[in-house]
């Protein structure tokens, strides 16, 4: 691929064609998802494929966003609301079995995520936690493009009605995030011959010098 | 490319052998960065090249991450701390203009971004900023890799310290991210050659039937 003209190629659908995605491509995005970039590479955020039609129904009866309803996919986000000590032992002990290294090797790694991360509000942990998931949406929207399957990252949903409806308040996370899956109707979608909009790099960037 | 082999091949660098990235290859991640996806297309952050030693310096000197002085280039994303009615005014009107619309046809669209975005507190809007800049930082980590240039993301500096090194408050933004470019040193960098740890993807992903 040439990444360039993937990002150019991606918009955010608002029409889908109504065809299916592969089994094969949806996996090649959440395997891209899995390996997305973290903060430590602790990867605090879970994943949903939302299959059940029950569950795109009732979200989507709060949403300007109809594709949650329409498109032939959806995908949430889900960010841990709070970050504990047995989250940071879990990911040192999996850490550990991954390298073959014992544990005590990365006891002051552990100490130091302790450090960071318990001494932080649990309000400041989740906008991180979020932070992260937005990092793992842009890396599933690339890995969509890439596969030429189209997409919609989604933040306009009732968050309080998703976590009910998952059960995600046991589980100790807040959605943050849909992704909607399939291809664009190009006819229908009145925003798939528009021009893309970005701003000029140099009123992007500035270089310090 | 491969994005699957891009994202393995990708990791936080510790170590840099001192070795510039290219002009050409450098303008290729900036630009990734600007197609990067944000919410609405609003680009809500701004980012700086920071060529200027004496601030690398000035920040290294606050923080475990090395790599802010030592990394051949380094990268800031700054997102606006708050969101006014001109920002959403003048993104309307870059938009009527790239698209060849009169701005009247925006109306609607720009009424809706009033609603949704000044209705917030200046709190949320920084935090959906920030949120926004770290899907551009994953856009520019894929966007190096992809070009075999390493990488750093970091969030561990003093903000404060930026945003006055660059004058950021006057023009309404807050530092969130660093992000440093070069090459690893494969033999000094223990991280160089330690497995990728990630989640396995079912305890990642659930599915929901």
């Amino acid at each position: 691929m040439d990444l360039i003209e993937v990002l150019n190629w991606r918009y955010a659908v608002k029409k889908y064609n109504g065809q299916k995605v592969s089994d094969d491509k949806l996996h090649r995005i959440l395997k891209a998802i899995a390996l997305s970039a973290s903060s430590s590479g602790i990867q605090p955020y879970r994943v949903f494929v939302i299959n059940d039609n029950r569950v795109r129904q009732e979200l989507a009866k709060d949403s300007f966003n109809s594709q949650i309803k329409e498109a032939p996919h959806l995908i949430a986000f889900a960010a841990f609301n709070l970050i504990t000590k047995e989250h940071i032992a879990d990911f040192i002990r999996f850490m550990a079995k991954e390298r073959g290294l014992p544990e005590s090797h990365l006891e002051d790694y552990k100490n130091k995520l302790e450090l960071h991360l318990l001494t932080r509000t649990n309000e400041e942990n989740f906008i991180w936690s979020s932070q992260q998931a937005y990092i793992a949406l842009g890396t599933g929207l690339i890995a969509a493009a890439d596969a030429k399957v189209d997409a919609t990252p989604m933040e306009g949903f009732n968050r309080e009605k998703l976590d009910e409806l998952l059960g995600l308040r046991k589980k100790g996370l807040k959605s943050v995030l849909l992704l909607a899956l399939g291809y664009r109707d190009t006819e229908k979608d009145f925003l798939a011959n528009q021009k893309k909009v970005r701003l000029p790099l140099n009123e992007l960037v500035t270089e310090i010098n």
